[in-house]
Order: structure tokens, then C-alpha cells, then sequence
């Protein structure tokens, strides 16, 4: 058996720069959910590789690995995916009352057609058995894992220039039937991809006046839920952006 | 009402340089599930407000922000949790059959204790009321949203050197006893945080020979469930490491 410190690597080799660690929080703090800045161009093989890799190494409950990629190029099944949010789209706007209403249907809320690229991001229940590793009393950690790759690749195409916007308004049966996905498999996420002309300062949610951005120190407790200490501190670094 | 274009980032301002781009798959390719290799210096405050804000920041349905964040740094509180996972960590090794079973028993699969701190990430489903923007048809979005907080926390730990361990072996109402967690608040996961030894090479499943890694471009599909394209040009692009 191999020694498992073989296979390490010292604190030191794979220590992160200040720089570098600054990069991965540009990226965490500027990746957006576009919906209406795409522009056609394609993405280029090379950097659609590059994502993929980069879903592929997410945290993977018991290593199930339980993703799959359907790469979404033709016009038609995009217009297929685009029709399955439309119906589902009318039937959320009518569940919003008054100007909220109004705001909901003002909303630009996915560029499903417009994008150069889907990516429907699935997860396959049944890939490693029924008895999984770390599965056994948390039954939805494969659906977790599997948001964990999209996690990946989003922060991935930031840092390559690309917008993604995560469309949820679907029925799961008619993106299933969109794209011919097996019953076991879970359709997790459709993304829109692409190069765009501009990256949003903020969430659209947040500058359109949907919600605000939360205290973050509200968010935070000590050793059990909602137990404060307001002189922790911690609290005061929360506070400032 | 905003010009949305005032908050506008040109594609130029917020460019990454080449050297940006690779220190965010740095941060990819060399996150671990750490278990085993935990030191027991205190994480600084000035590093875990970093964190947080990392997973403050990740995108949430309709601008839910739906998690919290307990942190568990009382010893008395990570004996209850350590506690609740050896119940269900029991259960689950009687799951597994023959070597397999023996296998499972050898693993270390948790840091509870020897980690510095536990964070807890819980999504509150009641935050936003009860119809959510991009929530009506998928109901899990909610709880997909704490996992891209949870993916953000992992990857800027790693990039500020310290190891996070995602622990999934509960009964979800153990572990909510634990904490404190009331009823309408799910808790998504449990995470071992701190300074590590090092960092292993590859995920510690795949160096046992639990599951090997998926060979990414079976993964992928065109347009389709399966739909195959054997002569595609990216096939070749994702077969090299």
C-alpha cells in the first residue's frame, strides 16, 4: 500500500501568495449570475476544457463523482430549454402579488437563447451503487456535490473573462424532456455561458431593490444556533465590507 | 431608478491577468477533503472574517442568502457533534459488505475534534417568505445556494493554506440537537476548519482505491442525454490531466 505521505505535499510547495490568494477572492467577489450580458462568440474549446476540469475536481461525496455535462451548442434544444422557461414563468409571475408582480415580470431573468453555450449540470443518483460513502444518512449529498461543480466552474469562468447565469425556473419533468434525461438522473442546473460586454458591479437582485444584501455579523453565532456574543471579536472584521 | 450601466464593470477594469486566472484552479485543483492532518493553532479572526465573507458572497436564489454560520470552537459542543457522528458512523459501516466494510472502518473520516473549529452552514428555508425568485418549481435551490457558500468558504481556505473537512455522517436531527438548530432550519454541513500538516496530492479515496477518478470526457455529452460525438475536438482536450 502506497504511504499516504508519499503522496503529500509539504505546507510550504503548495503555499499561496498573497497575490495569488487575492485572485481566488477577486474571483469569489466578482463572479455574477448574468442573464443579459452576452455577446455570441463561442467559447473557445481550449477554455471550455478548462472549466470542465475544474467542475470535475469539486469535493465529491465517497469520490461518487455523481456529474455529468450536456453541453447545449444547437439552436433548436436551446429553444426547447427556452420554452420549458416560459411556461415556467408565467406560472411564477402569477404567484407574486402587486408591484411585486410588476418588478418579476420586468426582470431579465435568463439568456438561455442569447448565450453561445448551455451547460446543463446533472447528477446521476445511482453512480456509485446505492450504498454510498457519507450518503448513508444525508441522502441529497450527491445533489450537494454536484452544486459544488457548478460552484467550480462559475468561480473558473470568472477568472477566464466568462459570465454564467444559473436558470432554476423549470419544471425538473420538462428540462428532463428538453434534454432527454433519464428519470435517476437529476437535472441539478442548466447555466448559460459566455463571453459578455460587462460584468454587474452588484446582483441585479440587489441594485433592482429585490432584497438587500444581509449584515453578515447577523448571520454568524457561537457554538449554537442564534447564540450571540457581541462583544466577540470577531464581530467587528464582519462588519466592514 | 439606477442606470444598471453605472454599475457597470468594464470587461477591461476587472480583467484576470494569466496569473490571476491560474492561482483560481491553484485553489481548485489542490482543495482537499482534509480529515486526518489538523493542526490545533486557532484559526485568526482576521482569516475566518475572510471566510465568511467568501461564502457570504456566493450566489443565492433569488438573492436569498439563506445561510448562517455557527461557529463551534467550545470543546463541550465538539464532543456532542463528535458524538452524533459515531452513532451514524456505526450504522454506516454495517452498510458495507465483506473488505469493503473493513476498508470503511480504516478510514478516517472526520477531524471533529482534532480541528480548531466547526462551522456549521445551515440554510433557514423561511428567510425570504415563502415565495422566492427562482425557487417556485426547483425547491431545493435553497439549499443548492448553501452549498455555493460552502464551495466558496472550502476554496478560500485553501488558498489561505488551511483545511476544510466537510463531515456527512449524521442523523440530521442529532445534529441539529446538538447545535441547538430549530425545525425549519436544514443543516446542509458540518465543516472541520484549520491549519493542516499538508495537504495530500490526490482525494484520500482515490490513494485507498476506494473509486478511481471518472475519466471527465465519458462525462460529457452534446445537446443531449448521451448524445455522443466521438470526433468532437474538445474529447481530446479533456483527456489530458
Amino acid at each position: 500500500m502506497t504511504d499516504p505521505r508519499q503522496e503529500a505535499v509539504g505546507q510550504g510547495e503548495l503555499e499561496f501568495s498573497p497575490d495569488e490568494r487575492d485572485a481566488v477572492y477577486k474571483a469569489i467577489f466578482n463572479r455574477r449570475d448574468v442573464r443579459g450580458q452576452f455577446l455570441p462568440d463561442p467559447v473557445p474549446d481550449e477554455v471550455l476544457a478548462r472549466l470542465l476540469q475544474a467542475a470535475h475536481h469539486a469535493p465529491s461525496v465517497g469520490f461518487m463523482q455523481p456529474w455529468s455535462f450536456i453541453l447545449v451548442r444547437d439552436a433548436s434544444v436551446k429553444q426547447r430549454v427556452h420554452a420549458a422557461f416560459q411556461t415556467a414563468n408565467e406560472e411564477a409571475a402569477r404567484m407574486f402579488e402587486g408591484s411585486r408582480a410588476d418588478t418579476y415580470r420586468r426582470l431579465k431573468l435568463q439568456g438561455i437563447l442569447e448565450a453561445p453555450l448551455g451547460i446543463c449540470v446533472t447528477c446521476d443518483r445511482d453512480r456509485a451503487g446505492p450504498v454510498v460513502l457519507g450518503r448513508t444518512h444525508i441522502p441529497t449529498m450527491d445533489l450537494y456535490s454536484t452544486v459544488c461543480a457548478v460552484e467550480n466552474l462559475w468561480l473558473a469562468a470568472r477568472a477566464e473573462g466568462l459570465g454564467v447565469g444559473w436558470v432554476s425556473i423549470f419544471h425538473e419533468s420538462q428540462l428532463r424532456e428538453a434534454l432527454g434525461i433519464p428519470e435517476r438522473v437529476v437535472p441539478v442546473a442548466y447555466l448559460c455561458v459566455g463571453r459578455v460586454s460587462h460584468f454587474l458591479r452588484k446582483p441585479e437582485l440587489e441594485t433592482a431593490g429585490w432584497r438587500p444584501r444581509l449584515e453578515l455579523s447577523s448571520l454568524v453565532s457561537f457554538d449554537g444556533w442564534e447564540r450571540r456574543s457581541d462583544d466577540d471579536p470577531l464581530l467587528p472584521l464582519l462588519r466592514r465590507e
